[in-house]
């Protein structure tokens, strides 16, 4: 792979071929001033090429004579097959010194991909439903038990099936079925939760089926519901489509949604809007994957707490009322033509228990799915979105609570905010003397705004470049344009208008600003209160598991900056993506985690923190950069001191 | 009480007063020759009182001379609190000596009473569903678990409850039913069939409702469905009620039902009609018992295998094909609303098990009623009808058979036959010199035709008196117009035309007789050949009891002089009435039978014996009044060798 050296900085990183000349810069950590994103109309980030070749590059903003020379705009470069070696024109009176100073690399988490191929040598992949071929004997004189009893004993004495029960939807199709292909059937059964309880006989189909065993996997969430096609046999996963929940028009949040159901006939509403997105989606992934309806078994569901009972029409209304009282955290086994999902009628559908009103069954299905709840290591499991939930401890045992983070991570409150999505901005990086910026885009265009992941990066990067002090206001003497105050709001202009596709100034203000730090505060100030309540500290925490949408892009180590993150090796941060999806998967296939689940729910114990005295002395003490307490930081607290001797 | 002592027959027989001479003279086993049934129009029941005196009996039919000489018409005449003596006129050339023969006492069958005491004195009187007053904590910040862990766990920990399950319908309902009186409430527990398994909680009522524990015991009868609403707190029923069963216009037996059944559509609309007449009682005796619906917290259901399949709407088409194969012996437990009937949605329905095709859930539930699978007794079980179901066993081994006996018993396939409704001869006795008849009507009206027992009667009459013989034909020589030959057909002429309610003369016929002896001989046989399977005799049988709707009118000392039931003392036979709603009525107050009747049917072997090779030869040596082999009856030999020394 190629190597690009950047000089004066002297910094080299190896990078893929075909990689664009400025994500090259950001991830050596150099600095190359450039606000339009990566769409080449700033023409700011000119770069000289001294050895090698780079391709594109090449703009009208650059003059023939320069071109010839070697200038490039970084932005429209990428790396070919070979080394290069470019130069970046910095301002005659900055420090070399200051360009090699070691800022913190740029680290994503590592991507957590589920083991199947351990399960299946554990011998626990054994999905809960399950199919067998059976040659019954025919029905004679001498021989005419009922239907039902000749499969059953034949199960029982033949393969060792004890405890079977024969549901009334299945007696009646039972004769004709039976009778098709002359007593020559395959059986599913559907797997008690608990070994030796009753194990359903759920559908028998004329012949032998036993090579189609598919399930549904699917992650009820209040802004996207995620779907999964699943094929027991090979474990794999055939079709997935995320789709957004049909209650969205209903309210964003969990709270007006729950206020919506409590109008009259409105819980009917939000379920049958529910089911209407999880059925679209189900008739896709079916179709996308090209499998028989009836050839699917059962479907896992996880969601928190009100999603659950929304979709399971169990009134909501004292989730949102003090002491925040769940109807029920466990849900019997159901049949998911009862749920109103358009499946037939033999499949089963498997929900994830709930731990409290706020910690729900995404969150447990996030444990399961990570893994954290079958480990010695000390785990901070925390799913970042609006509500963010926390969940510490290992195998032995957990605590859990959910704060509500706001909205700021997804773009919320912050006044330029976004979704990840094309034009957001999602790095950052800013000149130290004259404090111009540079930003990536997502698509590498013009930016629209800033995303979450963006807002972390570039509040850290500020604050480590001292543009930011640790109560999040910006340094009025720093003597650029881009830093001003407007309307008694500091702010600074992240891109000139022109620069942008909207035709304003983006902006970052200190109101932003607080908001995150609000944001992270109630996280971390979560995790110290859990921690203190079980009498431990976040340097004991071995390992940390990230879920959410947008914790893939989070930059580490920026995160940790910033104090969301406690100060850790990037190593032991694994991103789990979207965990309750991962862990509805799992329940299907493996009926282990199903026999675990129940008492891995009990086992968590949950803690309001708006009922924990010291949970808003701990949120006040987060309402910094990183925190009151540097201390908690010392990797960041060294680089600060070698920084800026001065402060 | 009074007694009546008849001459010159010199008996003398204690009645209640206001007892109708006639019916006393019945029971002395006395003949009076009386052709209207009771109702005064024929005349001929002139006796005369010799001492003491009667209320009534006065007719134009006697003049006023003979009156005032003390004669009356003992059909009109009703004794009062004294004794009396009564001289009735016989034929001058009667020999005393036959007139005081012994003939075969009347003996109807003891009823069988439940003994619900003695249940509750050994600790069993424990319904399937019980209700517990418990005063819950409040929820609180410290203690806000789901409101469903709420309730569990506090039966678990203070009533000792486990394994408990709460279903997604009741949850749904939880939230707002705890709040509704400050978390005191009734939980309603449906018990498990067998201890161990799984407890659900099928209803939560604000406050203390533990007074009001109400269920329903249905059978569902081909031709009629009764149902009981049954108090389960203090066992007793509290209303009643019979009604035809909606499917009787699709036809009058299974079989023809199950036809109907084919066709398309049918199965649908057979479960429709019956569920219709099923909702229709149950609103009827829920209103007759002032009990709210909500209260209702059980069905219990029995009928026979084809009854059971169209109500659950599982196709039958197999039960009418060889070899007779049911869907399901063993339905599991259900929620009555799900199958159509009108109780709330918590109700538990319980449905009796099966053995096969033609030995139903009425069967076991009478088997299970009768409390014949506790005894050590050898029993045999008759339910008789159209269909005639025989169990023989005790407690510990049981094998049943069913046979069709065809409608004779119900008065079809019998020229005058009629059910036992008013006008139908129900008692019967000959003058053994005239041959000239002495009839009771049930309501001692003027006749119409001739109910089951009746036939019974009449035919076990006639055989011992000679009028016919062992294989069921007149004797053409008695010289009495009374026997006829008719359109080839011999026949005896029960009432002259003036004599009825129908202005035709009323007869007996060979082909009567015939059909008789065909259903007694089905069902003899069908216990000869169960005995014989299981290597024992009729001798062996130590008790007897009989089911079904005609019962309990049964002379059973005629019907061992038939050869409908083995020769045994009449004290051993008991008459359990619907055995099928005993059972079910027994289900609903004592758990222990619904943990036993799962083992009891499984111990119940069926012997198919249209099967059974030796079932013809026993049913051909059935086919003579009382039996081929006269020995198995050695008491009516006696009788019939010293009454008939020339025969």
């Amino acid at each position: 792979m190629p190597k690009v050296t950047f000089l004066p900085h002297d910094k080299t990183v190896t990078v893929s071929e075909g990689e664009n000349l400025l994500r090259a810069a950001m991830e050596a950590g150099v600095h190359i001033n450039a606000s339009c994103g990566g769409d080449g109309v700033c023409g700011k980030c000119r770069i000289l090429i001294e050895e090698g070749h780079l391709e594109g590059g090449l703009s009208d903003r650059i003059s023939a004579e320069d071109q010839a020379k070697g200038y490039r705009l970084a932005c429209q470069s990428t790396v070919t097959d070979t080394d290069v070696v470019i130069r970046i024109p910095v301002e005659s009176s900055i420090d070399v010194s200051v360009l090699k100073r070691q800022a913190a690399p740029r680290r994503t988490a590592r991507i957590h991909q589920p083991d199947f191929e351990s399960l299946r040598e554990q011998g626990l992949f054994v999905p809960p439903v399950e199919e067998i071929y059976l040659e019954l004997p025919e029905p004679s004189a001498a021989d005419n038990q009922a239907d039902a009893s000749r499969l059953v004993n034949f199960l029982t004495l033949n393969h060792d099936e004890h405890r079977l029960v024969v549901r009334l939807s299945l007696i009646r199709k039972l004769p004709d079925v039976l009778r098709e292909d002359n007593f020559r059937v395959t059986a599913t059964l559907a797997r008690p939760v608990q070994p030796g309880r009753k194990t359903h006989v759920i559908k028998v189909q004329p012949g032998d089926t036993t090579d189609r065993n598919y399930a549904i996997a699917m992650d009820i969430g209040t802004t996207t519901i995620y779907g999964q096609l699943i094929d027991l046999i090979s474990g794999e996963v055939l079709a997935e489509k995320g789709d957004f929940n049909g209650q969205i028009s209903y309210g964003e949040d969990v709270i007006t949604r729950i206020m919506a159901a409590e109008k009259p006939g409105g819980l009917d509403k939000l379920h049958e809007v529910v089911t209407a997105t999880m059925n679209k989606i189900i008739a896709a992934i079916v179709k996308q994957a090209g499998v028989r309806l009836d050839d699917v078994n059962a479907i896992s569901l996880a969601g928190n707490t009100t999603m659950t009972q929304l979709f399971l029409k169990v009134n909501p209304r004292y989730i949102r009322r003090s002491p925040y009282v769940p109807a029920s955290n466990i849900y019997p086994p159901l049949q998911a033509v009862e749920l109103g999902l358009e499946l037939e009628d033999h499949a089963a559908a498997l929900v994830y228990p709930q731990v409290s009103s706020y910690v729900g069954g995404d969150i447990v299905a996030g444990v399961m799915g990570s893994g954290m709840y079958r480990t010695d290591r000390l785990t901070l499991f925390m799913d970042i979105g609006t509500n963010a939930e926390i969940v510490i401890g290992n195998k032995d045992w957990m605590a859990c609570a959910a704060c509500s983070a706001g909205p700021a991570f997804e773009g919320g409150g912050i006044e330029f905010g976004m979704r990840a999505a094309r034009g957001a901005i999602e790095d950052f990086s800013i000149d130290p003397l004259t404090y111009e910026p540079m930003l990536l885009t997502i698509g590498s265009v013009r930016p629209k705004g800033i995303c979450g992941s963006g807002l972390i990066t570039t509040v850290a990067v500020m604050f480590e470049a001292g543009v930011i002090n640790n109560q999040g206001k910006f340094d009025r003497e720093l003597g650029t344009e881009r830093i001003r105050e407007r309307e008694g709001v500091w702010e600074y202009v992240l891109a000139w208008q022109d620069e942008t596709q909207i035709d304003r100034d983006i902006v970052l203000t200190e109101i932003d600003i607080e908001n995150l730090i609000r944001a992270k505060g109630a996280i971390y100030s979560g995790c110290m209160t859990l921690l203190e309540e079980v009498g431990m500290g976040m340097g004991d925490i071995e390992q940390i598991y990230l879920a959410g949408g947008f914790g893939s892009y989070v930059d580490l180590e920026k995160a940790m900056i910033i104090g969301l993150l406690p100060e850790t090796d990037p190593d032991k941060v694994t991103y789990i993506g979207n965990a309750s999806l991962l862990g509805a998967r799992m329940a299907v296939l493996t009926n282990r985690l199903r026999q675990d689940v129940v008492n891995v729910t009990r086992m968590m114990t949950n803690f309001e923190l708006s009922e924990t005295a010291s949970y808003m002395d701990h949120y006040v003490a987060a309402l910094f950069l990183p925190h009151t307490d540097l201390n908690q930081f010392p990797k960041l607290k060294t680089r600060l001191l070698s920084s800026r001797p001065n402060s």
